[in-house]
């Protein structure tokens, strides 16, 4: 007998057909004999209907009560869910974050959880019932209910599943897997059956938006064997272990883009201790993120420096660096947001050389020409013209031969 | 300083404006110096959205998922109102029933309150903030979620009066009291600024729906004085507690009516021991309430036997009595579903004779027949045919001179 977590965003609970259908996935898997714990997100649009009227009330909604309020979206979706689950004649029960008890700091809006107990949900679980657990939220030590934040129903479903030492924690979506790029841009895009926590990592944080970063974090600290799965088709997804599979003969597992980024360059700066801190201090006093930052050695005696932000502000961040660039006597600044950056990603690259040369030869190939690379121990990216990412994506695509790798399941 | 708990019903927060009012409301009265503890029902129609929904997913929805599910409703009017009461520079700080919190038994869908701790709502009265708490909802002793069934949030709001010694309950409706009888039927009608606790029982259960009954009796058992007020017009209401007035001249308080009763008889029924009892066992296993009850002894030892029951129920209710009529061997079921029940109600009956005179010479004089008599020890019901409902409110109103009396405030 084995124990599974099962997790269901928005869009799978999103009416009440739905949620039946759901309800005979679940009876389906329990009659199978496993013990099933799901985690419900809030039906899709609830939250944000949620948050409107919120906004109506005040301004700045008091966080404490914006958690009182939107965690009602979760507590709807379990308490349907058990209604569907005995109406096909299984037994079920629902809790709260705070009935579990998942007991988490203060930090309203997106809290940290500290202790889960199992007692309840192990009693029910020998009693052959299903949990319904409503996710993204919890309690803290004086009862106060929180929220974990976006995305925070992953998170809850990968901490019971850490908790209850589950056999795997299945996340449910509208996707069924991860794959090596995005089918929209290279039709010859395939499903992984296997991926690693840290090329996950890679591949969110780049822009492939199938789980939520912290969850997959929270997952790799406690070694929990994540699964993405399709809600509406058969399949069996894509696992995500620590463990790189035997027989991967994939060097790089997938390549992820970003549309959303912008790049600005000052020239001709003084090149003197602290000039890093000196531009881009102002930029994250002015809470803009930084993404990638690449910083050239000039001959003079001075420095190229250049950085991307998110392109909603790139207004914002020229205007402030052409204050620094007067104050530090630097020679210019330029910007362009009309880029993208592609990445390859794959633990493969760790013990494979040549990686990087493969793929500045393949983008060579197709004449792109690269402005800007930034690597990591399991990435490299490239920054080029917007107008080349499709292009860019299937030549990178096709000289990793990403269509035609045959995994071990 | 004062207390005082205010109660807003679903109407009185059916709006992000109707909300906001509420919020200037409950700052109004806490500048002037008192503390106060809001309870709020849901916004109105959002219960029954909730239920609506329950019933797609579960023919008869599970009780415990039903609590889970509604208790959200409560939930987000607490939390809104919270947040409007911060926009306005009023620190308020929201609690549902479980975190108050408010123990209830288990009984799912009908819970009774068994206690209620009032630790935390002190110390933040203490600190100068409004306490909100969630109507209609408790918890059980194993942290399960549980409501009070229809008219809870009436009840929440009386046990919070009592459990904090509150000088006050207000009941905030969409009327601004209790009326000497509905206005719509004798537009002389009349505020009452005062009435007793057992006078609005009887008022109460007679059809005059301002109260919820489980509310009154609740307030009456812990002696808590008890204001009904409008939410949208200023005034002061009707006050509800133990004393009769000291200058209250009044005979009788006012005059109650139900147009929603049938009446049933069975005549020519042998009288023995237990024939009561065999004509309305088979009425009460069928889940028909039974609400007046007179039984006639004739001279030929038999006896005639009148009872009503609600106007949905009279068909069902006549084809099992002439069902006992073939068993018991008595003469004939007749009955009649025009007619209705009006009542006079005051504790004035006590110290005053010929008060059921009065009644019935008034009721005479217009030309109507009685058709049947109940009476309490503050309550006096009659039953006429139903076309002489409006006349014989009028007639009463005027006899008792409801509308001339002058009331001690």
């Amino acid at each position: 007998m084995a124990l599974y977590v099962y997790k269901f965003g928005g869009t799978s609970v999103g009416s009440v057909e739905r949620i039946k259908s759901v309800a005979e996935k679940v009876k389906k898997a329990q009659a199978q004999g496993d013990q099933i714990v799901v985690v419900l997100s809030a039906m899709s649009g609830e939250t944000n209907r949620l948050i409107a009227l919120a906004k109506e009330m005040q301004a700045q909604p008091t966080e404490r009560e914006m958690d009182v309020l939107i965690s009602t979206g979760e507590q709807v979706t379990v308490a349907l869910l058990s209604m569907a689950l005995h109406e096909i004649g299984c037994e079920a029960v629902s809790y709260t974050g705070g009935q579990v008890k998942i007991l988490t700091d203060s930090t309203y809006t997106k809290a940290r959880i500290k202790a889960i107990d199992d007692i309840k949900m192990r009693a029910d679980l020998d009693a052959g019932k299903v949990v319904v657990v409503a996710g993204f939220q919890g309690v803290d030590e004086h009862g106060n209910i929180t929220t974990l934040g976006r995305g925070g129903s992953d998170t809850t479903a990968v901490a019971l599943a850490a908790a209850l030492k589950a056999d795997e924690c299945h996340i449910y979506t509208d996707v069924d897997g991860v794959y090596t790029t995005d089918p929209r841009v290279e039709p010859k895009a395939r499903r992984l059956n296997h991926i690693t926590f840290e090329e996950m990592l890679e591949m969110a944080s780049l822009g492939s938006k199938v789980l939520q970063i912290r969850s997959v974090e929270f997952a790799g600290k406690y070694n929990v064997a994540l699964r993405v799965l399709s809600s509406f088709e058969e399949g069996c997804g894509t696992l995500i272990t620590y463990e790189e599979s035997q027989m991967e003969s994939a060097l790089i597992s997938g390549i992820a883009f970003n549309r959303d980024e912008a790049k600005l360059t000052i020239t001709g700066v003084p090149d003197l201790p602290g000039v890093a801190y000196k531009i881009l201090g102002p930029i994250a006093d002015a809470n803009i993120e930084v993404d990638m930052i690449v910083q050239n050695i000039a001959d003079d005696a001075t420095t190229d420096f250049t950085f991307t932000v998110h392109r909603n502000d790139y207004l914002r961040a020229k205007t402030i660096l052409e204050e620094s660039c007067a104050a530090l006597g630097a020679r210019k600044v330029t910007g362009d947001n009309a880029i993208v950056k592609v990445s390859i990603v794959g633990v493969g690259m760790r013990s494979h050389a040549g990686i990087a040369s493969t793929m500045f030869k393949a983008l060579a190939s197709e004449g792109i020409n690269i402005r800007m690379i930034a690597t990591s121990e399991i990435k490299i990216s490239v920054v080029v013209d917007e107008k080349y990412l499709e292009l860019a994506v299937r030549a990178l695509h096709a000289a990793f031969e990403l269509d035609q790798v045959i995994e071990a399941a």
